[in-house]
């Protein structure tokens, strides 16, 4: 493809994911809702004037990695840490249930095969990470008490759906369960997340000091940059999702960031603020091309809007999706209901990680033509209303003493 | 491709960048060497870690146009314009001198059909901005008289070499002159140059104005961005050169930008700033990849060096692709030899612009194995050498007052 038709591409991208997301604003809607419709707009579903090809998905791609270092930046892992217990509650909760009722109505209400069952209810299990981290930023409640919940709860979640997805595509290629596959999959994922912020912080300790010896400009957004795109390909190569390894960049580089047993490196509070300053129009450029690629990649017309089938699946599953999620925010039982039920809500949009379980599910022959619709429909339905319900939650609610938590 | 692959390529790239930078500044060397040098030395010339593909290729030319962007921002149009008789001398004289004499020692010297020969005279032609602009900012020249004359020079070579190129393909595919077809480009381009910066400053004024109004951070990274693409992909489709697109984006946005006619826009400054601030790690991000690019497109591997045909004629032609061009600085005959001098070295470097000819010349069939290895050589010669020379020549005359101009 020539580039400057790419150019023309990212350019509509852009000025789309502008005008959508400052319209939602204005309406009082999450501005990622925008984005998302801007791409719905612009892609096969509506205008048919973009398509996703491997260029828009490369820098998609590059846009979520840089929302999730953005993200990692932001990330008090102290917090994390003190949430984690949590967090694995909301996420475990959130990946059996939806999974268990999911593979059940599939296999009992409508009939599927056993493996086109477990692959349903494994799309169920997704929890779209950039959508749950935009929401909860356009709300302005990242770093709650139910944002760092939410925010580990989302990370492990992607863990679970990446072993799932390895197991289930093993298993419907094979016939055999590959249990020692996944768990040397699983000890990969988790020798990642302990070691990668240390090595990441230990470079990022280099360049800090290393940055009054250079000659060049440019060492922050290069090098930075580099390291955020080591570190995905790290988090690839061990079989974890490429975003994980943004977000361990980004929380090596966090201010709050100290290395475990106490061997805490001297804070570099000038480099920091370089670093958040240089990376902040970089993460802006990127971003918004991921979500509008979500939404150019949700083909719309592909749903045969007159089949009952359609619509008895897809809103059957929609409520599944929903309810399963909002469970398992109720599993943290000590927490008052309005806590529970913000991070339960803040769990349910699927996005880019559904998506890629049901394109995994058509490609392997799983699932025909009016399923895979049904489940985009889904997926569909999960991640455009339930922004609106967070943010109307939060009108309501988000004064609430219970809601309120000491800034951290 | 799979997105991590590219990942892995990309910080390669990058870490090359600063590392082969740094060790030139270090070894006093201009840095764009070093940037150039992690190209050859990544790529198949030496180890064979790289090579070129479309996204590299894509993230190449938008490093490019970020650069030209860059350069327009910094480009007082006034000054530029004062230089502009001077420039257009240099641009002619740079331009005719090469391609006669090449195309004569071609013809005459070595046997070439005549169609070869005047492609190898295009290809002498070339200028190549981006390393020109490069080293006259890393020797701190960029905005001094002989650096606003060789920009302005640049950038009418860059014009028309595209002419003579759209020129010879048309006469090469059906051996009629298309003097009709190459006045239309020449018009068309024209007329991109006098409305692009005028429809440009005005959606920045638009822009600039509503950026109070705006709901959600990043506009400046993305609409600036938007604009920038937008531009480059109107002077593509007008057959213009794409980076040229990013020059008149980043002329409209200068500070220094006054519409013509008296008809001035009130000046933001601090929108200026603004873009001048958030624009920087972009360009920074993006810029060495076109450099290392340019490395990774040199196969020195392809030249047999023990062919005599390969020494004669690529240092036959190096001698005449460099003095040719020196030869044109000095029909500035009222300015001292020293000025003369200094335009002429800056416009030998050949880069990415002769790389764009000798690989349509090999494209069309004209170019066999051996003479396109010798033309890449001479384009090799002029573009790795000169930025010495450059350095050398200010550090022994640079203080000189026939060169020291009057700060801006």
């Amino acid at each position: 493809m020539e580039a400057a038709s790419v150019f023309l591409q990212l350019a509509a991208i852009l000025i789309g994911a502008r005008l959508g997301g400052e319209v939602a604003a204005r309406l009082g809607a999450p501005s990622v809702i925008g984005e998302l419709a801007a791409g719905i707009v612009l892609g096969p579903s509506v205008l048919g004037w973009l398509e996703i090809n491997d260029m828009i998905q490369l820098l998609a791609e590059i846009g979520i990695i840089m929302l999730l270092f953005e993200v990692g930046l932001e990330t008090d892992l102290g917090r994390l840490a003190r949430a984690g217990r949590k967090s694995v509650v909301v996420a475990v909760g959130g990946f059996a249930i939806p999974f268990v009722l999911g593979y059940a109505t599939s296999r009992y209400a409508f009939g599927q095969e056993p493996i086109v069952a477990l692959f349903i209810g494994g799309t169920l299990t997704a929890t779209s990470i950039g959508v749950t981290v935009r929401v909860l930023r356009d709300v302005g409640r990242q770093n709650s008490a139910e944002g760092q919940i939410v925010l580990g709860a989302a990370v492990l979640d992607d863990i679970l759906g990446v072993l799932l997805l390895a197991f289930l595509f093993h298993f419907s290629s094979t016939g055999e369960l590959d249990l020692g596959g996944t768990a040397q999959l699983l000890v990969l994922i988790v020798a990642f997340f302990l070691l990668a912020p240390v090595a990441a912080k230990f470079v990022a300790y280099v360049m800090g000091h290393y940055r009054q010896l250079a000659q060049l400009p440019g060492l922050v957004a290069t090098m930075i940059v580099s390291l955020i795109f080591l570190s995905a390909w790290v988090a690839h190569a061990v079989g974890a999702p490429e975003l994980l390894g943004g977000f361990t960049a980004g929380i090596a580089l966090s201010r709050r960031f100290v290395l475990p047993l106490g061997v805490a490196l001297r804070r570099d509070a000038r480099f920091s603020r370089e670093v958040e300053q240089d990376m902040k129009p970089i993460v802006q450029l990127f971003t918004p091309i991921f979500f509008v690629a979500v939404g150019l990649s949700l083909d719309l017309t592909a749903v045969d809007w007159l089949s009952p089938f359609i619509w008895t699946f897809s809103i059957g599953f929609a409520f599944i999706a929903i309810t399963a999620k909002i469970a398992a925010g109720y599993l943290l039982w000590r927490e008052h209901w309005l806590m529970r039920t913000a991070i339960g809500m803040a769990m349910v949009p699927r996005g880019e990680v559904g998506l890629i379980f049901a394109e995994l599910g058509r490609a392997a022959g799983l699932f025909d033509d009016s399923l895979y619709a049904g489940i985009v429909l889904v997926i569909a339905y999960t991640t455009l209303l339930s922004p609106f319900w967070i943010k109307l939650f939060y009108r309501l609610y988000g004064e609430r003493r219970e809601l309120v938590t000491p800034a951290a």
